[in-house]
Order: structure tokens, then sequence, then C-alpha cells
């Protein structure tokens, strides 16, 4: 391991995200500065910390591919660390534990909360919330590199250990000009919705809190009850539609402004998501319909439910741990499969579905014609044997992490519905599960060796797996052993 | 397909079979004979109808791979069909789903029950209900091979269709020998293990019932509390240690035999099921230790509860739904594992658990060296990249058949838990879930629908998933389409 550049790596990626504890500053002084203090306390520190790091001289500029997952690992540990900060200060948590369970589900865009009442929160900590979501939805090394003003070409390892997906596209030659147009696209959409919100009603505070949380598809609201404390029905639709746009592959947004229309209405994923959103919509609303008033009642909580679920935000109009055991059988499925990679949002992604079913599909059709050689392809590239077989893994993985999660959880003797879905969702990055875990619910209840664990599966799940397992290989921690 | 070689394959089944209905009648005269007729009459239209079909003459006599996979599937359809006939005539069931349902739960031996009253059925019926399990345990294909007087050297692939596990081992270069060996070692160890139960005090009818059941790892029992009926603490060892053997790779057994200990103790698969096992015992027995008067009482219910689902047999001394929740999990997550490929268990097989945990351990051993070649082996032998990718895929199929069903079943509005669980439980072929479908319930109240997906998640279950996959296959419905 390298580790004086993945210090130095980690020194810049302090400095840099250090910076956004500025706005939340700004924001707490408008509303009258109750909480101004712990940003601008925060702000020094994690300066200081990163500056001090930068400090580091490494021999070696060369970032390996070991380098970049370990550093992919560590730095969202280390920046939910430091982003607990604020709230640990504020006084409005229960230890730090709890701080840090909230900081990481805002980083990884998951959600959950372990707070009962949001509203009596200051704004300046509320804002912060939000704004780790946005911060999260993209990738923090991702945003690094951004904005750094000149970055090593092995850095590309970094991009690749921290992208959601089984293969990250490049969308332009350069790396950085790639993390940049990215960051272009997500601040236009953004500042889009936040217009839109402010138009359909909205006090820009809460526009701008609810954007944030939507472009990162994270959930945390500025209300006990989610949007659907606004009571605004237009505002629900925008969120919908905004929710499903975040949920697609960023690079499409490229293919699209470079006109290539075909291209985008023909990517097979995307054709999927819109495939499984109409369906699970569908099927929802029929099976809610006799607990609301109209059919047109139901399909506006089932849309947006289902896309709130399957974008992984987990922002919430109505309590689905009512609904028939249809409907929620339903969302933890789309909580399981997520939306698309590369886009902001978590889970498994539905590429992985689409190529793991063609090769199921493959192996059925092996056995029938035992001769013939048809390889599995998406939108017309061959998919590898290595990247089936890789993709298949990462199932094992997720099923592995989750059992062992679960079996910790439920030591503390909650119920399995509760207890399976809490893992559920936080390898999933949504937030609400059911039950205890439900819409209604919160994680205040858990111990505070399940919030831990909860908040390791939320970074697993956002990392898909590798940066963080790599964390606890024993044989890298050990001195030369890795070199 | 070569549709007259499967026919005359099918027929031959039938035929082989229809002389196990023989046992029951005779069974039935010996109580009295109240159900004789419907066991004459079942052998007659099995033996009539197997005739019939062994009349086909085919031109080509080679079973392709596809053609065995096809008959593998279709044949447990079929025999499940013709196994429900003396329940049927019976007339204790209410009507035929429920009888198909008990039938493929006995053939696949799951175990689980739409009765709610097993103590009034005449005797042929429950001995009938037990050696459905023996009959399924080892394979029915496997069990027609081993007693023909000769078959084609190409029936190889019927036995490649229908074991268990990622790759079946020949024991003996001859495939007829080899399926004549394992028949002998399971006839000799149930001989045992009827033996043993009478002398700890069964009655001989339940002797043979209960040691049918644990043969096959089935599950079905004679009463209604199954084994805890007898409150004989002696017999519960006896089954525990039983269930364990019947849950070893069979070939291991043979291994045995030819006195290599070697072989048999440092078998990777047999280890970690032992290990496993362990495990398990050590923590429930902790987690119940408070529900029962001493320690002691804790392991000996722990004990017997996790050897009888890891070998997904599926007894009960206790009603485990009312354990805490991390029991609970712990008996879900050997319920998915089971035990050994090539055992008379069910589901997934630990081998595969071992074989995907050791890829995903190279996959970051990958990352860390990326110039390294070090292949997946297992007790010394190397795993293809493609075994690596089929058990892996394995996973996924599994994943979606578990969805897809679970989807179906919770149309009917059951409790998340009850219908995730049966679903589960049936794939895994245990017979016992949790909550409705929990040791205490049984699956009466299904509808006939849920009981038709919970049949084919059983025959899916133990045909490992392919031989069926094919079945919904359009394209080898149509007449030439695959040749």
């Amino acid at each position: 391991m390298n580790f004086r550049l993945i210090l130095k790596t980690l020194g810049n990626l302090l400095r840099v995200c250090g910076l956004f504890t500025v706005l939340p500053f700004i924001v707490s002084l408008i509303h009258g500065g109750e909480d101004a203090a712990v940003f601008a306390v925060t702000t020094v520190i994690m300066e200081v910390i990163g500056t001090l790091l930068t400090l580091t001289k490494p021999e070696d500029k060369h970032l390996r591919v070991r380098d970049a997952f370990f550093v992919a690992g560590i730095s969202w540990v280390l920046l939910s660390v430091f982003g607990a900060l604020p709230l640990y200060f504020s006084g409005y948590f229960n230890g730090f534990v709890d701080c840090f369970f909230e900081s990481v589900s805002g980083f990884t865009t998951t959600g959950s909360t372990i707070l009962t009442n949001i509203e009596v929160l200051p704004r300046g900590i509320v804002f912060w919330r939000s704004l780790t979501h946005w911060i999260g939805g993209m990738g923090v090394l991702s945003f690094m590199m951004a904005v750094m003003p000149s970055i090593n070409a092995s850095s590309v390892n970094l991009l690749k250990a921290e992208s959601t997906g089984p293969a990250p596209d490049k969308i332009v030659p350069k790396i950085q000009e790639t993390a940049r147009i990215i960051y272009l696209i997500y601040i236009v959409m953004t500042v889009l919705l936040i217009l839109l919100l402010k138009i359909a009603g909205y006090p820009l505070f809460d526009a701008v809190i609810n954007a944030f949380s939507t472009a990162g598809t994270g959930g945390f609201s500025s209300m006990n009850s989610s949007i659907a404390a606004y009571g605004n029905p237009v505002s629900e639709v925008i969120i919908t539609v905004f929710l499903f746009l975040f949920g697609i592959n960023f690079s499409l947004y490229f293919v699209l402004i470079g006109r290539n229309f075909k291209k985008f209405f023909f990517d097979e994923e995307l054709r999927t998501y819109f495939g499984v959103v109409i369906v699970a919509i569908l099927i929802i609303t029929v099976n809610i319909s006799g607990l609301y008033g109209s059919f047109e009642e139901a399909l506006r909580y089932s849309s947006f439910q289902v896309t709130s679920v399957i974008s992984t935000a987990g922002f919430m109009t109505a309590d689905y741990n009512l609904w028939p055991t249809l409907s929620k059988v339903i969302l933890m499925f789309i909580t399981v499969t997520g939306c698309c990679a590369g886009s902001t949002g978590g889970g498994m992604k539905l590429v992985r579905f689409i190529i793991l079913f063609k090769a199921a599909k493959l192996e059925i059709h092996k056995i029938l014609h035992p001769a013939s050689v048809k390889p599995v392809s998406i939108n017309g590239k061959k998919i590898s044997e290595e990247m089936i077989s890789k993709t298949a893994l990462f199932f094992f993985v997720y099923f592995m992490l989750f059992t062992a999660a679960v079996l910790i959880i439920s030591i503390e003797g909650k119920d399995i519905v509760s207890s399976a879905t809490a893992v559920i969702t936080s390898l999933s990055n949504v937030g609400p599960g059911l039950n205890i875990v439900g819409p209604a619910g919160n994680y205040s209840s858990f111990s505070a060796v399940s919030k831990i664990v909860l908040s390791v599966c939320m970074i697993a799940g956002r990392l898909e797996f590798f940066p963080v397992l790599i964390l606890f290989t024993p044989s890298i921690w050990k001195k030369g052993a890795v070199t």
C-alpha cells in the first residue's frame, strides 16, 4: 500500500469537502445563527487536518487499484466521522454513534434517521443533513477530482472504486473532464428542481432542502412526515419525475446532450427501469385502491412511493407499512434492485439484473443447444464471461453481507421483518424498511452495535462492497505486507 | 427433443415406481385394509400407463442432455400426480390440488402438509406419505437406473440432471454401478435406523415411518406434533444423529468403506457442515436457554432443530416460531444453505457457499495483487471459472424464483414472513417456515394457486432449477423446434 499517497489524497478530500461546511454556516447565520458556531468549528477542523495530511510527501505518485479501493473505503468512513461533528456539537443528538449513523446515512444518500423529531432542529443542521445527500449522491472522490486543479492519470482508479455498476462509462477520454461534465449536469438539474419546487409553492429553504435530497436520492426531509407534510400534490409530481430522472445513468444525459436520441431511448437499462417502474406502479395502485378514496389517489401514492423507493430516496407520502403484503413485497424487491448504474441511486442496479437474467437464459439455451456459442450482450456490446462471473458473485456477496448483518442485528431481538428490512434498506441506501423501521418509524431504538453495523452496510452498499471488504482484510494493515 | 425416447423413459419410471405402491397396500391389509383398495387401483393405473408408454419405439436411443433435463423435470411432476392418486381416492383430502401438493411435498422430501390432523389417517396413507420421502430422497431416476436390468450409456445424463450439487461425483466408472452402491448404502442406513428406533421404544410402524422420513430428510410424521409426540429423548438423539448422517454426501460413505479416512475427514464440505451445525447449535442454545428449564434441555431442543432444518427434514420437537429472532434467523439461514451435495437433503448445498466464498475472497485478492494467478480449489481440486460462474448464477436464479413466487403468494395477503418463509422452505425442501407455516402451522389455508406455486418451488428446488426452467421454455414445446 502506498500509504503516503493515500494520506495525501485523504487530505485533499477533507480540504475540498471541508469547504462545503461553509454553506450551512451561512444558512445558519441567515436563520439567526443558533448553530453557526458548530459549522465554523467543523470547517476549521477539516481544513487544518486536511492541510496537515496534504503535507505528506509520497515518493511514488502512482495510485494503484488497491490504493484506490482503500481510499474509497476509508474516505467515506472519514468523511462521515467529520460530517458527524456539527451534529454532535449541536447537542440535538444522543452521543456520537447516533451522529455517525446520521452522517453515514446522509453521505451514502440512505436517509435513515435516528431522530424522532426533525422539526425542532436548527436550520443549519437541517440544511447540512440534506447537503450531505447532495455531496454523496455523485460520489465524494468524483467531486474532489472535478474541482482539483490538476490530477494524476492514475486517479482514474479512484473513480472506478467509487462509481456504481459493473462497468463505469467514461463519457469523454479525459477522466477529470468526465467528472466535471457529470457534475455540471447534476448542478443544472438540481437548480432546475429548486426553481420548480419554489414555483409549486415551497418556501425557498424547503425547496433547496428537498431538491438536495431528491438529487442525491437520499430522503432526508425538513419535516417529520416527509413530503406528505406539504400536502402539495403538484410538488409530489415534480419530485416523482425528478426522482426518476436522478435514477438514470448520468452518462445517458451526455448522450442526450449530444442528440443521440436513439442511443438514449434504446438503452436497455433505461427501458428496464421504465418498465419496472410502470409495472410496479400499476400493480400497487390496484392493490391499494381499496385503502384510498379513488383510483387517482391510489395512483398518486403508488407512483410517488415506487419512484421514491426504486430511486432509493425513501421519501414518503404514505405509510406503506399499512399496505397489503403484495405492495410491500414489490417495494422491498425494488429496494434490492435499485435503479440504474451511474445514477445517484443505490441498490444492486438494474443492469446487473439484466446481465444475470440474460446469462441464466443462456444457461438454459446451452442445455438445449450445447453446440451454440451465443454471448450475453447489452446494448449490442458483448459482456465477457469474467464480467458475468463478477456480477453473479456480487449477488453472493450481497447475500452474505445481508445474512451477517441480520444475524448481528437480530441479537437485540427486534422482530424479524424490522431486522431484515433495516439491513436491506441500508445496503440499498433507501432508508425506510418495514415495521419498526417503516415509513412512520425510525432507527432510534436500535442499539449502538446495530447502528454501527447498519452504518457499515450503508457504506458497503454505496461503494458496492469491495472497497469496504478490503478494509476488513487483515493483510493490508500489516506494514509492508502488500507492496 | 427425442420425445419417443422420453416417453419410453417415463414409462419405465412409472412401472418401477408403481411397484412401490404395493408396499402401502400390504401395510394397509395388515392394519385392517381400510385404504387397501386405493393402492391397488393406483398400482394398476401406474403399471398400465407405464407399460403403454414403454411400447413407444424410439428410433434414436441416445438420450441427450436436453432430453435428460426434460425427463427429470417432467418425471417429478408426473410421479407427484400419480403419487397423489391414493391420497385423492382415500377421501381424506380436499380436492386434487391438496393431494398434489402433499405428494410433491413427499417426493421432494419437503414434508410440508396441508393436513390439520394426521392422526386420523388410515395406516396405508401414513405409510405412503413417508415412503414417498424415502423414494424421493435419493432421486427417482437414480432409483430407476439402479433397478433396471440394463441401461444405455447416455442415461448418465439422467443422473446429472437429477443429482444435486455443482459437480456430481461418479464413485465408480460405471454409472449403474454407482447408483446401485449408493442405494445399497441408503438401504443399510435406513434399516439400521429402523432397528435403533424400535430398540428405543417406538412401535414398529412408527419406527419405519420416521426412519423413512429421516432417511429422505423429508419430515412427514405419523403424529400431529411430529417427533415431540413420542416424548422419547433417546429417539430424538438417534434421529438427530441420523439426520446429520443423511445430510452428508453419500459418495463420502463409499470413501469411508474404502477406508480412506483422510479423504473422508478432510472433505471441506463435510467439515463446513459439521462446523455450521456446531456453531448454530451453540448460539441457539444460549439464545433460547431462558425459555427452557435448563441448559441441557435448551441444548436438546436446539441440536434437534438445527440438524432437522439444515438436513432439510423439518421434523420438530419444539415450536421455534416462539424462539427469539436470532434463533429464527439462524434457522432460516441454514434453511437456505441446506447440507451437502449428493445427500438426501435439499437447500443450496454448502459446497456452493464454499466455492463462492473462496471466489469472493479471490476477487479481493485480485484487487490487492493484480498480477497473482491463484485458482479457487476445493479438496485440492481446481474449480474452473465456468463452474464458479454457474454456481454464482445459481444464486441469482434462486433469488429470482424466490421473488417471483413470493410475489404470487403474497397476492392472497398473508403476512410477509409467512409468505416469504413458505417460499424459502419450499425451495429448500425443508417444510416448516415461520408464522402461519411455522412448526405448529400448516399449508391448509393457502389458495390453490399458492399451493401450485409452492409445489413448483419444491420440485424446482429439488432439481436445482434448470430441469424445471426448461419446462417453461416455450421453444421446447414446438414440434421440431429443438432437434
